[in-house]
C-alpha cells in the first residue's frame, strides 16, 4: 500500500473536514434521526413549479448560452439584474462590481486566496461559520477571535485584538463577518455598530468581509428589513467585500451566488475562480435569473419569512417547555439557527455519541470557536425539520439534557 | 481612489488572466467574428430534447435532494454509475475512489492546492493547457517544461528535466499530461508511452495528473477506443490521478467532472473542495447521472464522433487548399484542436491584432508554453464553426498568413 504524505502540500497536511458537512452525512445514515445539524433550507418551499417551468423553457435550445462555457464573471443580464436586487437592499454598484460565485462558500475562498498569505491575520467573530475559518485556514493564514455581545460584535474587543496583532507584527488583513442572523449564533448586528465599523475600518485601514446570506429571512415579529441594511449600503470608500447567495431563499442545489466588489478586487477574484471552476454552471445561473426576473423570489419571501419563523418559535417553545431555564440562547430575529449554551459542566462534543444514541444531533459548538471555547455550546438549526419532528428532537435532546445535568450532579 | 495592491496575496499579485478566456469574450463583441479560439463543443449536438425531459422529470419536487444541499464527494448513486463508466476504459476503481468536481477544471486546481507547496515543481507538456498551467501556478508552484513528440512526450527529455530539477534541490511532484488528443496539439500518446511512463514514475518516484476530457472522442478514421485506453487503466501501484469531464461529450454549462485517485488523496481533495464550494450544484449532477444512466450518452457517442472528425476534416483540407505547405500540423486523431506552426518569421501573437481586424481569431501558441516559446504557433479549435464558418474563416486567416509571409519576405 502506497503511502502519500510525502507527496502532500502543507494545506492538506493540515486542512480538516468540516464538522458541519460530518453531520450532514451522519444524519442521513441513522434511521429516525432528527438532525438539527446542517442549515439546510426545506425543500417544502422551494418553487418546485416554478423551477420547472423555467427549465422547460431554457431547454428548449433556442439559447446554448444555457448549456455553453461562458464568461466567468456571469452571465450578463443576470449581473444586471443583481445590481438592481442589491439596490433594493440599499446598495449602490456598478456591474463591473460584481461576480457570480458557486455558492457564497467559493466567495469566502476566493477573498482568501486573493487577500491573503500565510501567516497574515484575519479577525473572525467568536464564534464564527465553520465554512469560513477553514476558507482562511486553507491559505495558512492565523485567524484571531472577537466576542460578541447581543447586538453583535465587541467593538471594544476589536480594537483590543487588532491592537494585538499588531503589536506581535503581523499584518491584519481583513475583519470577517455574517451581520444578519449570523451563523452559527443568529446575532443581528445593530444598525449603530455597522456604522461605526466603517468608521474603524476606516481609520485602522482593514478591509471587512460582510456575508449575508439570510438577510432577506428576517422574523416580522422582531425585525424589519431595515434592521438587515448591508454595511456595503453606506461604505462609500470600497473597504467593504459583500457576499449574498440564492442558497437559502431559492435553492442551495443551484449553488449560485454572488461578490459586490471594488472593481480591482473583483478582477483579481475573476482571475482565481478562472482556475477554480472557469465559471458557475450556467444552466443554474439561468434558471435562478429567471426566478428573479419573473418575481418568483421577491413573491415569496414574505411566505418565506413567516414559514421559517414559525419552526423558529416551535423550536424556542418547546426549548422553553422541556428544559425551563437550564439553558439559554439568544432569540433569533431571522435566519435558520438557535445557539444554545448549556450550563457550564456539560460537554456537547462528549455528549454527541449519546445524542446521537437517542436519534437527534446538532453542531457542538467548539468547531465555531477559533480559540478552542465554546465547549459548552451548540448550533441547532430549526429550518429542515417539519414542526412536529422539531419537538419531537428537543424533547430527545431535552432528555439528553436532563440526564448530562443529573449525571454531572452525581459526579461532584 | 482607494488602492488594493497592498491588501492582496502574492497569487492575486502574480496571477494572470487566461488568453482563451480573453479571447472567448472578444469573439461575442466583435459582429462575424469567426472564432477558432476556444474550445467549446457544438451546441447543435447537445441533447436538449433529453436534457429537458430529464429536468422536467427531476424538477417535479419528488426528490429534494435535486435541489439540496449534498455530499462533498458527490451524489452517491452518479458516482456508483462512474465506477460502471471508468470499467468501459480499462479503470478499475472502487466508490472511494472518484470525488465528483465543478468541471475538470476544479479538479486540476484541487490537486494543485493538495500535492504543491511554493518552489515544487510540476512537469508539463511543451505545450500544456493553459487552464492546468495557471492552477498551478497560483500555488507557487514551479512549471517545467518537457518536449513533445509525434506520439506524445519525449520520454528522453522527461527523464533529463527531472534530473536536472532534482539536481537543483527541487522537489518534483507530479507530471501533468493530456495523452488523448491533447490540447492544444491533439497529439495521441502512444500505448508503449503509456506502459513506459508508468515505468517511470515506480522508479522515480513521482506521480501523475492525467487529464482525459477527449478520449470519447476520437475519429474513426484514424483512431479506435483501444488507442485511448487511460494510463490510469494499468496504474496497479496508485501513482495516476485520473480526471475526466462530461463537458465536451454532454455539455459544459453543467460543469460536471470527476477525478479518480487513490482513497487517501481523495479524502484531501474533497476537504479541500469543501472550502471551495462545498459541493458540485445538484441539479446538474442529477442530469448528467441521467443522461449517463438512461443510455443517452453511449448513444450518442458514435454521431459525436462523426460531426467534430468531419469539421476536423474540413478545417484540414481548407488549410492545405489555401496554405499549402506553408504552414503544418500534426493531423488529429480525436479531440476539437489543430496545432498550426507557422515559418519561423511569423508571431502569432504579434498577428492577432490583424486577424481581429480580418474578423478571424485563434490562441496565440506562446500561452501554451512555459519555457515562453512557441511564437509561430497557434491553436486552432474546429469544434464550433460550422463547416460554412471553417472554411470561411480558415480563407481569411490564409489571406493573413500570405500577407505577413510577403511582408516578411519584403523586410529582408
Amino acid at each position: 500500500m502506497m503511502q502519500y504524505d510525502r507527496f502532500l502540500s502543507q494545506a492538506a497536511q493540515t486542512s480538516k473536514g468540516s464538522a458541519i458537512r460530518k453531520m450532514g452525512v451522519m444524519a442521513v445514515k441513522v434511521p429516525d434521526m432528527i438532525s438539527f445539524a446542517p442549515g439546510y433550507p426545506d425543500p417544502l418551499v422551494y418553487a418546485w413549479a416554478e423551477f420547472r417551468e423555467i427549465a422547460n423553457e431554457l431547454l428548449s435550445g433556442r439559447d446554448s448560452s444555457v448549456l455553453q462555457y461562458g464568461p466567468t464573471i456571469g452571465h450578463r443580464p443576470f449581473i444586471e439584474a443583481l445590481v438592481e436586487l442589491l439596490a433594493t437592499r440599499g446598495v449602490r454598484a456598478a456591474t463591473e462590481q460584481l461576480l457570480i460565485t458557486t455558492g457564497s462558500q467559493q466567495g469566502l475562498d476566493l477573498v482568501g486566496r486573493v487577500l491573503l498569505d500565510p501567516g497574515d491575520v484575519v479577525l473572525v467573530e467568536l464564534p464564527a461559520y465553520t465554512g469560513a475559518i477553514s476558507a482562511f485556514r486553507n491559505t495558512g493564514a492565523r485567524l484571531a477571535g472577537v466576542r460578541q455581545q447581543a447586538d453583535g460584535i465587541d467593538l471594544d474587543d476589536l480594537q483590543e485584538v487588532l491592537a494585538r496583532e499588531r503589536a506581535a507584527g503581523r499584518r491584519v488583513r481583513f475583519l470577517y463577518l455574517v451581520p444578519n442572523f449570523q451563523n452559527p449564533t443568529g446575532l443581528l448586528l445593530s444598525l449603530e455598530k455597522r456604522r461605526r465599523l466603517l468608521e474603524w475600518a476606516s481609520r485602522d485601514d482593514v478591509l471587512i468581509l460582510e456575508d449575508d446570506p439570510y438577510g432577506a429571512l428576517y422574523f416580522e415579529d422582531a425585525a424589519t428589513a431595515a434592521d438587515t441594511r448591508p454595511i456595503k449600503a453606506d461604505d462609500d470608500e470600497g473597504r467593504v467585500i459583500y457576499l449574498s447567495s440564492f442558497s437559502k431563499t431559492l435553492a442551495p442545489g443551484f449553488r449560485v451566488a454572488w461578490v459586490t466588489a471594488p472593481e480591482p478586487l473583483i478582477g483579481k477574484l475573476e482571475v482565481i475562480k478562472q482556475t477554480e471552476d472557469l465559471l458557475t454552471p450556467s444552466l443554474d445561473q439561468h434558471i435562478v435569473f429567471e426566478a428573479y426576473r419573473r418575481g418568483i423570489l421577491v413573491e415569496r419571501l414574505p411566505m418565506l419569512r413567516t414559514f421559517y419563523q414559525d419552526k423558529r418559535t416551535v423550536m424556542q417553545r418547546t426549548l422553553r417547555e422541556e428544559l425551563g431555564d437550564a439553558v439559554s440562547w439568544p432569540e433569533p430575529k431571522g435566519g435558520f439557527f438557535l445557539w444554545v449554551s448549556l450550563p457550564g459542566g456539560c460537554d456537547t462534543d462528549e455528549m454527541l455519541p449519546r445524542a446521537i444514541e437517542r436519534r437527534v444531533i446538532y453542531v457542538a459548538g467548539r468547531a465555531f470557536f477559533v480559540d478552542g471555547s465554546g465547549g459548552h455550546t451548540m448550533r441547532l438549526s430549526f429550518s429542515l425539520p417539519s414542526g412536529e419532528r422539531i419537538v419531537e428532537g428537543v424533547r430527545r435532546l431535552a432528555r439528553l439534557v436532563k440526564a448530562e445535568l443529573a449525571g454531572a450532579l452525581t459526579e461532584r
